[in-house]
């Protein structure tokens, strides 16, 4: 099964406590589309400006994205800069541009409208409902999203949860979003406001998944001494999360197919946060992500 | 086998932001003890004052602890305040009031001095210390600890990790004794300034457990959405921890046996959290730990 995915394509500059990169590859949708890519075809939509490199677009092809959806108009491409704190926790934001994306409007090809698997990465609700509008009868829908979305767009925002099968967010948006302190009490409360499942992320503390009559998984993270750049990692266990998915969900989507789909989005995770920008997700293999698996899961039985 | 427990006896203030309860039994070897006492006989060292309530006296008794090393003297017993803020995370002490505490000398009864386990509970390292010189071939030493030891006894608390096989301390002390942030760094140099393994408490997160050869254990937190006190869980976790130790632990104390004490540890921690005190704690069953010991282990299954 094939997995559609929307979102942002970027040009970011981040700077860490001990390096500095510029013009790297980013985005919601470069990220989720790539981790998507191990495990399942990616129909990728997005928008990027004629200044985008030519190397992004290969790497999308090698990894057999469909680029149909993308569309590259005259101008720039969005760009974001960002900054780490000591502990790589805190991140601030130096600035965006948005360029192009200021006008983007998400067109789907006819052959995009039928994909079983939707993963509305982060990006502006209304451009997430727009997707949705054109997709016909989705299987299973995931919406990522954003603090910055909670602050300006809450309204689209909760109207979109009431169209999504599962809702990811980390740990501080879901109690922005729900007014509880309680992770607990807040997946409950997001699943009462429309999804089926929320998968909550706690970034190094792994990530709880909420499902139907009190199914719950936690999911510890996969521990790493050195994280040289967090950033994308919440994009690509979303995309590594819907590629597993669309991999496996022949059938319905049950609960236990989603905690194998959040361990997979946790181990493309762990590998991203290993180089800047898709530098190792880029060059990640089959077998490392299976012997990762199986070393996750060592370490983690109860 | 038996676990010897030494750390302090007090009597709480506790506030929180919804309760606030006065004269509550309390203190690290109160709640270790009791906690223990679930898996394996308790000898207890530590210090009351003739004000410390009969019915403190009856609790420990009906647990089956061995009160030998329970010195009750003239005077008062140590008493803490202590109040919560809003997410119950961040705890401020009000006061501290020694009391009989300030000159506590313990002072092992001859059959404490071959107990197996022993269980240095969070306490003043001189104190640790002189508990461990006088027991015989110890097989098994766990210390705890706290900021405060840190702040103010680094040196002696450091010449204490060399004589204890196993360490347990919160993720704050971790970073705040090895000046690293990352906590996976932080587990290694703990272990290589002496104790063969490192219990590294992460709250609501759970657990990381450290060993040698690279050995790594990732144990999250049962979750529970109401915590009413979070005062004794890190004593609860190392208590049940260490009982469990002694009752499985025939032969060596090998990283499996380890691991699971760790999870037994969780489980009653999170008994603990869910009323005031030692309330709810003291009226576990033997079947109430193992239902949640088995739905712990269902909901955290990679």
């Amino acid at each position: 099964m094939s997995v559609l995915i929307v979102g942002s394509i970027a040009l970011d500059d981040i700077k860490t406590p001990l390096e500095e990169h510029k013009n790297l590859l980013g985005g919601s949708a470069s990220y989720g589309a790539v981790a998507a890519s191990f495990f399942s075809p990616v129909n990728l939509v997005g928008i990027v400006g004629e200044d985008f490199p030519k190397e992004h677009i290969a790497l999308f092809k090698t990894r057999n994205i469909d680029l149909a959806g993308l569309q590259i108009v005259p101008g720039e491409t969005f760009r974001w800069s960002g900054e780490y704190l000591w502990d790589l926790n805190t991140r601030e934001t130096r600035s965006v541009a948005l360029n192009v994306f200021e006008h983007f409007t998400p067109t789907l090809p006819e052959n995009y409208k039928d994909t079983p698997i939707v993963l509305l990465a982060n990006i502006a609700p209304d451009l997430q409902h727009h997707v949705l509008d054109q997709v016909r009868q989705p299987r299973f829908v995931i919406a990522d999203t954003m603090d910055l979305w909670i602050a300006i767009a809450k309204p689209r925002l909760i109207e979109l949860l009431a169209r999504v099968h599962m809702l990811i967010l980390n740990d501080s948006e879901a109690r922005e979003l729900t007014g509880e302190t309680s992770l607990i009490k807040a997946g409950h409360k997001l699943r009462a406001m429309g999804p089926q499942y929320v998968a909550v992320k706690k970034g190094e503390h792994g990530c709880l998944l909420f499902g139907g009559d009190g199914q719950f998984f936690s999911c510890p993270a996969y521990p790493l001494e050195d994280i040289h750049d967090p950033t994308g990692a919440g994009d690509t266990f979303a995309g590594g999360l819907a590629g597993y998915l669309a991999q496996k969900a022949e059938g319905e989507v049950t609960f236990a197919t989603l905690r194998q789909a959040v361990v997979f989005g946790s181990v493309l995770a762990s590998y991203n946060v290993e180089k800047f920008s898709l530098e190792r997700i880029k060059t990640v293999t089959q077998d490392e992500i299976a012997s990762r698996h199986e070393i996750f899961r060592r370490i983690s039985q109860l």
